[in-house]
């Protein structure tokens, strides 16, 4: 019966060709004879690991040979995946599809305990324990709709939902009945949403965003057919009012929607807020301005940064989103998105036309995560959110100056936890420590789950490897000056 | 301490009125003073249930009061929320608020199982064991864009994903190399996709979908800015091609982009996919259209109905999307979308200006839905679904048997598990069994979590209530012709 769940175990133990599942029947019947000529003796764990791992490493290799990383679509590469085939006829009297199940399981919840251990690159807090909520986990729990309009189904927690909501209407400044917001799948709904509300306050309003701004914002400017314009940044990768101003000006006669970053995804730069509203007021745009600030990661670590300028609601902006499994982590992606209630007020106006029974972009919605959320807030509260942001901002700075001392250029913005450095020159290295890349930088994001021993594991390997890449004299780390600036650069022309 | 957290138990225990959280202090300090004031017995569970349910029927006899039932936006109500407030500081010696959030969190599992035993209004499949899968919940499972494109992020189940998409791919016909597709975190958010990929390959094309087709459709057209023109319905709620006809020749000149429900919302009823198609071919749309099937729940049913028109795309059909949480189950919404590689193609040719890493709606998608799927289809199989649907098939047909038995109007479309019958009259009973309702009627859904025990006590109470309802001789149970045609309809006219 072994080879009954596809790409099972005998499937795994056959390596990166047959995990590929191409060509893998699915018929019963079809299983039953591919078991026998597939070979029958299990490979220990280990191996099976180190197939996946390799398998994963194949695709990388053929994606960086076709030289088209960072933009790629429309392709279907079955480059590994774990089948589903039928049972067969005594699974039930048997139990080896249960057993089987529970293997691939096994494996991959211990492929997942490696990779985690080996995770620096992106924004995630994988630091939390929500055992205590396993109790829930059987239950369909579905917030449809608007969180303020109860659904006739009623396993919803819609009553936590509006618990994490207050809480940060309330962190961003804004009175309980002045908001609207609701608990998003990810970040990019936020900006989703954001601009959305951005749209239909200012039907020809035109989108303007630094070049550095997530991809979904310029995503959500072609889903909602809007003229989009984009802005310069400095070399802190912050927007470029200067050409901010240029560009507003050669579009006097449209209002202006503009994403605001709070912390850009490849340097977590925080776009200068204040800056920018003076800049719209200054140009003739006041009052026909929406401001979008995206906060994917720093939107809730800047309120804990001393000194820092604010994201609140006191300034006059529209909404601000923030993802969930970021700095708070959640096993599953979820965000914050907040906006003023008068606007959603204002779609509300056309409601026969809108012909929707709320003002959320998806209907149906995870009634887990803000449980995950309300479990954390309550928690750690914002004492103890102030405490582990002050921990990230100082483990930044020691890796950056441990990069610096060992020779790497390095880069950390004044009000953030992402260090930039210079891409490491084996792309084995990068997967291994899941190191985001773009051009000649790489990135670390020090989370609170990133703590010394992590960042030591890290400089060690990194040191270490980096003496082999360029003993032979002739390679050369990268200049990254074009990146992060002169000043930040350590090649072999700017040291 | 008790209070400390904030409409925990105390809070709870005080009733409705505390539960609102209106005016509860968030400082810690004003949360200390604010517990000296609040009742500090704790109330048995019981009461603290039932306070929670009383503030839920007060929440929905006040939109009862406004009559904007079906279609409300831009309201801010705190009708209950468990409000997050700061730690005491000595809470991690004493541990009460821990204690204290277990009891919340207790209290709400126990009435997360009477609502969950109370269900039959929404097409959710509540009987699902992922008790296998609670090993996985504390990884931050993420699958960051394109199913097929790996990102460095190491975290994700991937594996898992396409395995399902392929199932999924072979049972809409559709072949391995030629598909493309992600698992979605609803059926909206499949909708979204379908018709967004449909405007891009006609950019001018007209929208057209039933006036009983799911409101995220037209939504869509809102979002992307999209002319769209609804269709009539027949009395079972399927589209009529007849006005389909009229519309299309009204709008020659514009390629036709059509929303086909494979079972609506409320009636269930399932649009008839082949007299579309040559309704189109045969007024000059030869070529120039894009079918998107909304499966939402039906689409995992019909494949297994004997003798129904098949859903595949060895009809000209663009894309298929159905939900995860409806017919399969799953504690979280989740959804699956397929469509033709060529599409996706066709989008990335322009791959600068969409200036996106990927073809999904969303960024960051949530990793462990692609488990529990992979999970229940390998348990299940084709042969595993094939048995529900006929199960409930079958006991639909009892419910609606028995209805009309009881003198109660009721219908069943042909290809379907949903009971439209007459709404009952008391909104109490309504929440008890959370059945949605529009107008006059009401429905069930009979899912695999639905059997005859429960119908019958479901059955045993209408009757029961009906009887005193409408005992006075004045009260007439609702005329339902309008909405299920004359001969399902039993009012005092019609009977």
């Amino acid at each position: 019966m072994v080879g009954s769940v596809g790409n099972g175990l005998a499937d795994l133990g056959a390596g990166a060709v047959s995990m590929n599942g191409v060509g893998k029947a699915l018929h019963p019947a079809e299983a039953a004879a591919a078991a026998e000529t597939l070979p029958m003796e299990l490979e220990p764990p280990e191996a099976l690991v180190a197939a996946a791992v390799e398998a994963e490493a194949e695709a990388k290799r053929e994606e960086a040979a076709n030289g088209r990383r960072e933009i790629v679509m429309g392709r279907n590469v079955h480059t590994s995946c774990f089948a589903v085939k039928e049972p067969d006829a005594d699974d039930e009297e048997t139990g080896e599809r249960e057993a089987t199940m529970a293997s691939v399981l096994a494996l991959y919840r211990r492929s997942l305990v490696e990779r985690t251990k080996h995770h620096l690159g992106y924004p995630y807090n994988l630091d939390f324990d929500y055992g205590a909520l396993s109790q829930l986990q059987h239950f369909s729990i579905n917030n449809l709709g608007d969180p303020f309009i109860e659904s006739n189904y009623g396993v919803h927690s819609r009553q936590f939902e509006v618990g994490v909501l207050d809480w940060f209407a309330r962190l961003w400044e804004l009175e309980k009945d002045e908001y609207w917001g609701y608990i998003t799948n990810c970040g990019t709904e936020g900006n989703l949403h954001g601009i959305l509300v951005g749209r239909e306050v200012f039907p020809d309003g035109i989108l303007y965003a630094s070049r550095e701004s997530h991809y979904s914002v310029f995503k959500a400017a072609r889903m909602y057919r809007m003229d989009c314009v984009k802005v310069d940044t400095l070399m802190s990768g912050e927007i470029d009012c200067a050409d901010f101003q240029r560009k507003l000006l050669q579009n006097r006669d449209k209002p202006a929607i503009i994403n605001v970053n709070i912390g850009t995804t490849v340097k977590g730069a925080v776009d200068d807020l204040d800056l920018v509203i003076k800049t719209l007021e200054e140009n003739g745009f006041k009052d026909r301005f929406y401001i979008h600030c995206d906060g994917a990661l720093f939107g809730l670590m800047i309120p804990f940064v001393k000194k820092a300028p604010q994201v609140t609601f006191k300034k006059p902006i529209g909404s601000v989103s923030v993802s969930g499994h970021k700095f708070v982590g959640c096993p599953m992606p979820c965000g914050v998105q907040i906006t003023r209630l008068e606007h959603i007020n204002a779609l509300s106006s056309n409601v026969e036309y809108l012909a929707s029974r709320d003002a959320t972009i998806m209907g149906s919605r995870n009634g887990h995560a803000p449980i995950f959320l309300w479990y954390t807030l309550n928690r750690k509260g914002y004492r103890g959110f102030q405490k582990e942001v002050q921990k990230c901002l100082r483990n930044a700075h020691y890796l950056k100056d441990r990069l610096k001392e060992a020779g790497v250029g390095a880069m950390l913005n004044e009000l953030s936890s992402t260090v930039v450095f210079e891409r490491p020159k084996d792309e084995e290295f990068v997967r291994r420590w899941q190191l985001a890349c773009e051009g000649n930088i790489a990135h670390v994001v020090v989370m609170p789950s990133v703590n010394i021993d992590k960042l030591d594991y890290f400089l060690n390997e990194l040191v270490e490897k980096r003496a082999t890449w360029y003993q032979d004299g002739i390679s050369q780390p990268p200049c990254i000056a074009r990146d992060v600036g002169v000043e930040n650069c350590l090649c072999g022309l700017h040291k």
